[in-house]
């Protein structure tokens, strides 16, 4: 068990979910501490059943820790979390600012493990598109490698956090009423429109978000020669992302044998029959923990492709549930082994 | 000049901007019909500034037409316009039911307008999410030959018919007052959701709008060795169909190269910078008849590839606009011949 637990980022999208998660859990921990920007500080939440006081993220905050989880912007984890490491904390980030680091191991439990248990520093848990696709990969790779991937994504309004959800909310009414809304989270209205840009413009015309799901995606799967090719493009959904993905492997895949690997692999829910209308939607997947797939099929346009629809909740594994299963199986591994001593 | 035009289905989505579109481009007809179904018989329109009365539908309604444009359920089509093609008519279908027939036109006039011209019976408009995809393929394969096409779509609600953007309003206010409310024209809820269907189950678990992507696009550039890998999907969008398309050609094409094949095409228009935020997005491309153009960029997963996102209003240039271009196209080659005889 966990001596003394710092959660930053408490009053954030994720991080409210985040603390749900660790009771609902019962998350092996003797005690938390709750760090939020100066703006929060003070301020007061329920966890546990119990009241507590919200501090101020500061460096030396971190006497005695011995896990942080770490939910903020890419600024803040940079100013503060080499602190924690300094402190002797397990610290684990979900921010995009670390994961590139080749100090840094970046995590799906289900996927490649031993790197969070061999990491000494930071431990980074992947951009939520990411995510949810590599768990899906990952079945297949272990099948036959893969080569190529073509992914189009659908992505929620609560991936740009709170404020792109009130924006959601917000901007629908008005638009159903014929009234403006000047949009916070986003640079175009979002509310029944497709906006393909989530992220700012890096190189090769491609946007941030989409080169998060090239370059995490192979240091997560430890293969540098996977081509991928994304198109990030949000719309008015509230939560959960879906992502229409090809994918070509060394030896062809088919739909019959996917679905026996994806039914197989941990943290994936089939869900996959047309005929009757059955494949995940955001409306069902949302609040859940699992990855879902559906419409899997062959690609009638290669013979060692595969295609399939895949949906998940982008705060849950996107973010909240992943970081707290890497602290749970990194709990697993170092009290087991105390407890054999 | 047209004798006499005889219009189908003048009371759907698509047949009132088709109404519409007629006036503004102060089309050539001498005078008109306006049919619909016996349900709408009787019902007056106001067209060119005048009262008319809606006529029934029968199978001898087309003596002394010269041109027949339909828009109407397949069911209707295939049983009324053999008799308008009987009648001696020009006869353009906007429904899916004439379109695979090796005896039918598939035209879009930006793309294979000879086809109109020669054709002897029913010339048939494109799918939306085909016509659109298409005009944007086409430029690219004139300059080299495309071998695949891997295409997720966003498609807006107006696809399903008026009942599909009832579906939408009401159920995104029902939504949003945490009321439930019963979808018509969706087996899914539509607001705030991504449903990964759109037409029945066909062959390979693709359904009959995927299929119709693939065939289609083939049937009207002329080339069956074409591969293409669609996935539809429909989105809390009112109008203008989004569609993310990655291509790969015979030899590459630089992305410069693309936008200058893309703004020299008829019937597109290029907005193409991310770095501004500009691209084409389903708010600002509604009420308009182009191909709408941007995220142009290398396809960073294949040497020859080529990837962008392509949006158009499906109402239009998906389904209205096209037929009346195929009509106007028809007009200026018979009518100026007729002229210098």
């Amino acid at each position: 068990m966990f001596e003394k637990v710092a959660l930053i980022g408490v009053t954030g999208a994720v991080g409210r979910i985040m603390l749900r998660l660790l009771e609902e859990r019962e998350f092996p921990a003797k005690s938390y501490k709750f760090l939020a920007s100066a703006r929060s500080a003070g301020k007061t939440l329920t966890f546990n059943g119990g009241q507590h006081t919200i501090e101020e993220l500061t460096h030396d905050c971190f006497d005695g820790c011995d896990l942080v989880i770490a939910s903020t912007p890419d600024d803040i984890a940079a100013e503060y979390l080499p602190s924690a490491v300094k402190a002797g904390a397990t610290v684990i980030d979900e921010s995009g600012y670390w994961r590139m680091d080749p100090a840094v191991a970046l995590v799906i439990p289900e996927v490649n493990p031993q790197a969070a248990l061999d990491a000494t520093g930071i431990i980074a848990s992947p951009n939520c598109s990411t995510t949810q696709m590599v768990v899906a990969l990952k079945a297949l790779h272990d099948a036959s490698p893969i080569r190529r991937v073509i992914v189009s994504t659908y992505q929620a309004v609560s991936g740009a956090g709170t404020q792109g959800s009130l924006d959601l909310v917000a901007g629908s009414k008005a638009h159903l009423e014929g009234d403006d809304y000047a949009y916070q989270a986003f640079a175009h209205p979002i509310a029944f429109n497709a906006i393909p840009q989530i992220g700012s413009e890096k190189s090769d015309g491609y946007t941030s978000e989409e080169l998060k799901m090239v370059y995490e995606t192979r240091k997560i799967l430890g293969d540098e020669s996977i081509q991928i090719n994304p198109t990030c493009v949000r719309i008015p959904v509230a939560n959960c992302h879906s992502e229409s993905i090809t994918v070509e492997t060394e030896r062809p895949i088919s739909p019959t044998e996917a679905r026996e690997l994806f039914a197989k692999f941990p943290g994936i829910v089939v869900n996959d029959d047309l005929a009757t209308g059955q494949y995940p939607l955001p409306s069902n997947c949302t609040d859940q923990d699992e990855v879902f797939v559906g419409r899997i099929r062959r690609d009638i346009s290669h013979e060692n492709g595969l295609s399939f629809w895949c949906v998940s909740d982008n705060l849950r594994k996107g973010a909240a549930t992943n970081a707290i299963q890497i602290a749970e199986l990194i709990a697993a591994h170092r009290f087991s082994k105390a407890g054999t001593k």
